[in-house]
């Protein structure tokens, strides 16, 4: 099979962490702000006030751990810029996140919301741990102890949190009811991305990937490509690249190919999206 | 004159910054901790809960400068551990303030409010500022915004700051000031170090100072040297080295010699503190 | 006339008194809960969980009589699950009101918002007492005080009162003026069933009767009767109950009986709607 | 040129102090409240409510000169009645400002709120300050002081503030950014009239004027006026009153008169409205 | 009988509102205060902050009264300067009170303050009321009112009433038991001067009178003056009165005249202070 | 051995339960105040009110087993009279808690503080639980639990915890750091009987004892006995009675007879005190 133009490449992995090992990625966040600032004309107080986030919160706190040992872990809430409205952000749960990494993400925060005119300004959390070593009883706990520490500084009128790596609407119940056992009433404003029945918006779980093809479609259309005419690469089959891949399919692209952190399988007819999502499910991975 | 021991050598200068140089001060601190933490017999939990500070908050703040330039600084307020009670810990500006520093003088002042058994947790603060560059209006500014981000966090039950390496009485008065405005009335418990007139405490002027003696005092006793026929040599002579240096003669010990950052001076018979003091406050210096 | 149906009997005579005298009230209402729990397939630790009420609050609270003497009142104030939101549940004032009818109807609102999907918890409230014994200067005060009692409990955020048995628009008026007064500032959300000029919902007063008979008209369709062919019979022409009865006659139901605390009325071709309530305005019964 | 019918008047000039020199205006509020409460028939309690201000602040505060003094400026806020819901009303900076002028306008805000329906209390501020004699820097910390002083007073759910004569969006940003630092998150909803950058509403640079002109067409209706037949005098050619001069245009007035405080022009043939406005802009006055 | 010295004289009459009807008294206060920064030398800006009073709030509320009928009254609350500390001052119920008289007083209870040496600033307030034309049941209406409305601007931490003319302990315990009602728990510091049984000091009720006793005692030594040869005379034999005529008779003076509202009475060769209080009480004066 | 004198016999054994079999405890409480109350006059208005408590709270809160499972349990937190100051009382573990009990035990707490005149109202709370079937952790998790739930309601102004039947200072360890950390700052006031390296009081540990052998001393004193030469019985070898029996024995009293709850053991001569604790230390009873 000849491919008439290039195949859209959706690139979901989260390689953070490599870029991360060789650059400060809050300073690249920078870098990338004063080439925006320079293309805007912004004068030099905002590009000062811009370029720092307004408050940084590190908190260290202990966990029991299933055996009875504590552990203390380190947390992050970065607020980037109030200015516009509440602040917003995910929160990641990752071995290797760090201050740097946060900071940068809250200031992509404020961007995203900008560009869409948002009322919100940007934020961002983050626990330094491996979720995949602890136990649903010390997850509880950690993120229990993580919300009651972050929780003088964060509010429906003041800074929302939302899931992000390794977080989910799970976590987000434990957040929300923490956070409203401690004020005493429920406060189902305090997050985003809470289960659907605790007030969590539909659609929510498709968002991701589903912004991702809307932006697709808007470059094919600027560039006169026709995506029913495509082929699609997924590199990183998660929640936003399996929605995203379906999304492309349904618009009549071709999925060749999808990979995993284990790898990637290929077939330029197209792949079967329903069967490789069921063989994910069931072995954890694309592959084999 | 032959010296009959070796002089009381009292040291107050800020070379902590030399020494930051080469190490993270904060892993010193731990360092130091651990060490006193096998003599103690402290078991893991605990030694893993107090190797952390509790909570470390960052905030980038703009001040505008009299020129109507804005610059952003970045502040800092840590609180080590607030187990015993409200946290308690100075303020300092200085140009090489880091985080790691504000930590570890936090978790300092853990210590030394439990070896003397004060219901005080430790915490510190700071500002990456150099200010002998500023304008008064300049460190006003500067205070009043700093106190403002700073304000969610201290308070007195919370945490109660203090003046530290430049700062002092006028710059707590405006951070009390500001703190009050803010909430609407008069909290003069949310600061020590404050003019006497605003609810200061008599004597917290040379506290430093005479601390400093009542330690060579009881090390004297102990080793049993008579710091009458004692001389004193003091190297950094701001505002505790110079009151140590004049309770050290009232306690007859020779003066016998004193410096400042900008060189020394000698007299085997012991220096005319008074004449030392009045040259200072001429020309800035002890030197010439 | 020979019914080819018999009547729809729409029953809102508050007899849950005279049940009362035989059965815990709350314990009915776990028991219903058990079952419908046995048909949604409930796991022990949410019947567990569902079977209680959250927070029950009792205060006894002094109120002064217009002869100058004072009484103490007993109210009650149940909040069963704020897990879905705000709780929300009228207050009753009525001399046999007990905690164990105040968590039954709070429970009973719970399942209430959850099967129209309003995003509410249960709550309900009451006052022991006979409010026909007070004056309008004692009902005032008697409201004032158990506002005040139960404020630290209620809010627009946190459980939302509303009128019930024997409390009215005037006196949610009251509520939310002692409120507002407490606050300093006026907290129109603090109750619904206000009046209409200080933000209370427009056809909120005919809501309940009308509410019933919505759900007559889904049972008709569902059982394949044709209410324009049928009678209706009302006990209790209360506020609701004559609602009712003047809906069902707009739907072509021949209302041929209507009843209250003192008896009834009966005309097999239909009453004069207008008339009888006229006759109730002004004797205060249907009965003569 | 013979005029058909008489012109349309607008008048938007700051007269009221004129007005006051000879009366008490809030004595003249008072007496136009009792004028309507005999039309409406009040009764007596209520007429005693409406014609008092519930609670009016007064703040003295000192604020820094550029040249480093130290002024002392009196403010004033005033809720006249919080029963509909939160307050709203403008905050004024003149030297002329008094409080029973604040009053007379706090409670015109309740009257005009009342008759278009809006469910808020009528509420007015301003400062005793000829603003024109500031610089803009002594303009920004005299609106900072003041805010913090009134702090406790207003908010979103309280008593929301707006522009009014002599204070703009650029003031009220200034008082969004000290109230939301002084709370330590963003808080949009604590004014109106602030810039659409900051969450302002569109149109509302125009809306009084807009306002002013509905009336006009109304009034026209109700009487019989063709407005397209009609010529229009403007007296204070300010915001509003460029505003409504360009629309009565629209409307196909002719606009023949406009004036300023210093002086006005005519054309019987209708003025070029664009050109005035450029000219005012140049110079500061529709005049020369 | 030859008076070998002039009497002294005690007045404590309350002539402040004849006074006023000729000067307003906040003005006199002012220039008062310039006399002695004069003697001070204090600076200009500090003369500008000092002759204001911080914050001045002015309330009007409605009782009921015992007729069913609502008066609206005035009340007052300013609080001259917090910069020691809070606030403190007593409430006063006077039908001439003004916003004059309480600012004047206000600002006279930090001087008080300040010459003692107590960490309080100076507040007062005031009621526009003739008490005595008010049932037990309207006084006590009035006084819970007046409370709620000033409750945002007081508190232990803030600002604290005490009584004053025309108010005591009776009305001290309404203003704390309303005031915590209002906060859900009690607040014995809010208020100075309450009964002894609700945690009120002993000896408040003999302060003023004691106080004023100390001042001429000193005045006496200085002047070398032998009270036990001296004569007294007292206008204004109310709480504070009679208890200085007491004191001044056990420091052996002859108290000669003593007078009140209705009239005086004179006894060259001393009173019988027992028996003239006996009167006092029985009739409600000293004449007769 | 001839007793000259009847033994002290000192009974704290908790039979309460048994008691509350047959009566309920707060009607009992209640008689004793009207006794009380005829003693001491008390008009009708004081007496409805003291007989009854002013709020009641009850919490019905899961907790997490160590088994995964979920237990729901009942806790109460009941303040009788918040007229003296803040409310004060212990937290009782007990499968037999009711709210009777504990409003019978808040009263009693009300007329304690009165009695010794401490500044406290009365207050109670408790836990419907068996602590002996709890493992560290449950209890852990059940005591954080209803901490956050009574939180709302207690506070160091307002409602202070200590321990009480099967609670101790780890308890209120737990209580002091679960509403610190929900604060966000270390709040010690929030409870008596913690342990004294987090602010406890010392000699705490045994004031329950030692108050029991002031009111014998008193009474002996009274009746003219002479201790001495008495013996004495203690029922209830736990805390307060093994610090009774070690002060009577010290007063010279001959402790005879103790018993706990398996049984008892006599010696006419005198039991070995610190035989007998060791005893029970080591077994878990005096017995055997």
């Amino acid at each position: 099979m000849v491919l008439e133009q290039p195949p859209v490449i959706i690139n979901l992995s989260p390689t953070i962490t490599e870029l991360e090992e060789e650059h400060d990625l809050f300073q690249v966040a920078v870098e990338q702000f004063l080439i925006a600032a320079d293309v805007l004309g912004l004068d030099n107080d905002m590009r000062k006030i811009l370029s720092h986030c307004q408050r940084e919160v590190i908190v260290n706190f202990p966990v029991e751990m299933d055996d009875g040992s504590v552990e203390v872990f380190t947390g992050y809430r970065v607020q980037h810029n109030s200015g516009p409205g509440p602040t917003k952000g995910g929160i990641r749960y990752h071995q290797s996140v760090t201050l740097s990494e946060v900071k940068a993400l809250a200031m992509w925060m404020t961007w995203k919301c900008a560009v869409v005119g948002l009322p919100y300004g940007g934020a961002k959390g983050g626990v330094q741990v491996n979720p995949k070593l602890l136990s649903q009883a010390e997850l509880q706990n950690l993120t229990r102890r993580y919300t009651t520490e972050i929780q003088p500084f964060i509010g429906p009128n003041q800074d929302i949190p939302a899931p992000d790596v390794n977080t989910n609407p799970q976590i987000m119940a434990w957040l929300m009811d923490t956070y409203s056992m401690n004020v005493g009433y429920s406060v189902p404003g305090v997050t985003t991305g809470k289960p659907i029945v605790l007030g969590g918006s539909e659609g929510r779980n498709e968002a991701t990937g589903r912004g991702c093809v809307f932006a697709i479609e808007n470059a094919a259309r600027i560039q006169g490509l026709d995506l029913a005419k495509s082929s699609t690469v997924v590199q990183g089959f998660g929640n936003p690249g399996s929605v995203a891949a379906r999304l492309m399919a349904e618009l009549g692209s071709a999925v060749v190919a999808v990979s995993d952190s284990r790898g990637g399988i290929y077939n330029p007819n197209g792949l079967d999206l329903d069967a490789v999502s069921a063989h994910k499910a069931r072995t954890g991975t694309v592959v084999g």
